[in-house]
C-alpha cells in the first residue's frame, strides 16, 4: 500500500483565506458523530435521510416537506435551473456574483441576462434588477449576501424582487447568511415563487463534505426532487449537517470571531490606506489597484492564500475574515508587500 | 441535544438482501484512512482529488484525464446526459433495467425506446438492440451485467454495438463489474464512442459515500467535465474510493464469498423446486408465481429484506448474494414460508 498523500495538501498547509471556508475547522461534536457513522457497517448500507431531515427542518423552522437536502449549493442550483427553466428561457442573475447560476442556466440552454452591481459601492442594484425582470423572465438567481461583493439586500427588497417576478422561479443563495442574519425563509409560504438555499460549506465547516439545503413551498419541493437522484447526498454529509445544526454555541462563537476579524481587516485596511467595501459576509474585498495579482502572488509565497478577483472587478482581490489573530497574521504580511 | 437516533434504522438491523451493497461492510482499512481523512481540519476544506484521481487511474489502468470522479453513478449518468443527449433525441436502452438511465433521459428531453430482455431466460437481445440503433439514436445506456436481470453480454457483443452505434455515446454501466470479470475499460481508445461507469456502492461496500467514476477518452472526459460541479464528490468519498482499491485482498475476499454464496441460492432454490435465472453478479432473481409480495412481506417480518420486482418481471424477486451463511439463513426462512 502507497503511503497516504494528503489529497488537499494544494491548500492544507497553508493559511486559507481564499474559499471563505470556517478557517478553524468543524465542530468536534460533528466530527464526533462522524466517528460513530463510520461504525456498524454503515457505510456500506444506501442512504437513508428521515430522521436527518426532520432535525434539519426544525432548525431550519420550516415543515421537512418544504425542505430538499442537497448536495452542497452546486447541486441546489442545478436542479432548480433544471425544474424551472427550459431550453430558452430567459433567466437574470447579477455581476459579479457565484459563478456557478448562469453555469448550469445555460447548460440548460436558457438566455442569462446580468445586472451588473452598482458603482462605486457596488450597492444591490435593485431598481436595476427590478426593471429586467419582464413576463418572459422564468428564473432569477441571486445571493444574498452576495460573493465577491459582500453586499447583501434587506427582506423588503427581496419582497419587490419576489413580487416582480411572479411568473418566474426565484432562488435566493443564502450561503453566507449566518455572518448577516437577514433570510427569505419566513418569506416561503407567501411566496408560492420562492427558493431558498443554505450551504454548510463555509460557516459550519464542512465544505469538505458537500451538504446544502433547498427550501421552497411543500409543492415546488415535491417538484423540484423529480429531477433529484434519491441517494445524492452522501450519508456522512447528512449526518454532519444534523449534527451541526445541534451544536449552536460552535457556530455562535465562531460567527462572532469572524465579525471580529472582519473588523480587524477594515481597521487594518484603513491604516494602509487602502480602499475597502464593508461586507455583511465573511470576506472582505479590496482595492489593490494595478497590484491585485502581485500581492495574491507574494502573499501565497508567504503561505496565505486570497482571492485575486480582478478579472471580474479591476484590481480587487478577497480576503476571508478567519479569526482575529489571522486576520493580523494577513495584514502584517500585507503591510510588508504594500510598503515595499 | 436530541438522543443520536440511527438515520439507516428502517435497514440497518435486518439481513439486507434488497440493495445488492457489500452485506459485510467495508474493508477496515477504508474505515481507518476515512478516520484520518477525519483529521486535521481537513472536512472544513473544500475538495482537492488531485492525488486519489492518479490512485484511481492507475488501479482501473486508464490516464488520469480519462477518469471522471462522479457522486456515484447516478451522476455519471446524469453528466452523461447532459452532455451527449439534447432535448427530442432518441435513446436506446434496455427493459428492465437500472431506472435512472430513463429517469435522467427523460428529464433531458429524450425520447426513449426500451428493448426487452429476452423470455424466457431474459437474455441480451442482441439483434433487437443492434436494430433498434438508427443513424437517429443519440444515446444508448445499458448495463453490463444488467440488474434485475443478472444477465451480461460479452465485449465482442459490445464491440458490435459500438460499431453500429458510431454516430451516437454509448454508456455501459459497468456496477456489477467485479462479480462478472467482463469489462469495456480496454475498449476505449478503440471506440471513441464508449463512456463506462463504475461504482464503489456494490463489492466495494460503500453505497453511504456515493463514489463512482466515469470512464471515456480524454477529448470526451474535458468535454464531461464541463458540464460538473467541481465539487460534485464528497472529499470521503473520493478518499474512501482511492483506499479501496487499494486493498485488493478485500475486495477478492468478498467477490469469492458472494460468489460461493450465489451457488449456494442456486442449490436450495432447486431444492425447492423454484426457478430462478442464472445470474453475473451479487443478486439471482426467482420466479415465485404469484406469491411475490406474500414471499417479500414474510421475509421481511422475519428481518430479511429482497426486492419484488413482480412490477417489472411478473412474479419476480430479486435476492443479494451476500454470505454463504446470509445465504442458507434467508433459504432456510424462505423454506418455511414457500412450503406453508
Amino acid at each position: 500500500m502507497r503511503p497516504y498523500a494528503p489529497p488537499t495538501a494544494g491548500r492544507l498547509g497553508k493559511l486559507r483565506l481564499d474559499f471563505n471556508e470556517n478557517t478553524v475547522g468543524t465542530s468536534a461534536r460533528v466530527l464526533q458523530r462522524l466517528r460513530q457513522a463510520l461504525g456498524q457497517g454503515r457505510p456500506a448500507v444506501y442512504p437513508e435521510y428521515g430522521s436527518l431531515r426532520q432535525t434539519l427542518a426544525r432548525h431550519f423552522k420550516v415543515a421537512p416537506a418544504s425542505l430538499l437536502l442537497t448536495n452542497g449549493t452546486d447541486e441546489a442550483i442545478q436542479v432548480f435551473v433544471n425544474t424551472y427553466i427550459d431550453s430558452g428561457a430567459q433567466v437574470v442573475t447579477l455581476s459579479p456574483s457565484y459563478a456557478m447560476y448562469r453555469f448550469y442556466a445555460e447548460l440548460a440552454g436558457a438566455s442569462v441576462r446580468e445586472i451588473p452591481y452598482r458603482a462605486p459601492a457596488l450597492a444591490f442594484p435593485l431598481e436595476e434588477l427590478l426593471e429586467a425582470i419582464t413576463a418572459a423572465t422564468r428564473g432569477v438567481l441571486l445571493a444574498n449576501p452576495n460573493n465577491p461583493t459582500g453586499t447583501a439586500i434587506s427582506r423588503r427588497g427581496l419582497e419587490k424582487i419576489l413580487a416582480r417576478a411572479s411568473g418566474a422561479a426565484v432562488l435566493v443563495d443564502e450561503a453566507y447568511f449566518d455572518f448577516c442574519g437577514v433570510t427569505a425563509l419566513p418569506l416561503l409560504e407567501t411566496y408560492p415563487n420562492l427558493f431558498v438555499c443554505r450551504t454548510f460549506s463555509k460557516a459550519y465547516g464542512l465544505a469538505a463534505l458537500r451538504a446544502g439545503c433547498l427550501f421552497s413551498r411543500r409543492e415546488n419541493v415535491e417538484f423540484l426532487r423529480k429531477a433529484q437522484s434519491p441517494y445524492s447526498v452522501n450519508m456522512l454529509a447528512a449526518t454532519a449537517a444534523a449534527a451541526a445544526v445541534q451544536d449552536r454555541s460552535f457556530l455562535r462563537r465562531y460567527v462572532a470571531e469572524s465579525l471580529a476579524a472582519r473588523q480587524v481587516l477594515y481597521r487594518g485596511l484603513e491604516r494602509l490606506g487602502v480602499a475597502y467595501y464593508p461586507s455583511q459576509a465573511n470576506f472582505v474585498l479590496f482595492q489593490a489597484g494595478g497590484r491585485a495579482a502581485e500581492i495574491c502572488g507574494k502573499l501565497r509565497r508567504r503561505g496565505i492564500l486570497v482571492r485575486d478577483r480582478s478579472y471580474e472587478l479591476p484590481g480587487c482581490v478577497r480576503v476571508t475574515a478567519g479569526t482575529r489573530a489571522q486576520a493580523r497574521r494577513f495584514l502584517k504580511e500585507l503591510e510588508r508587500i504594500w510598503k515595499a
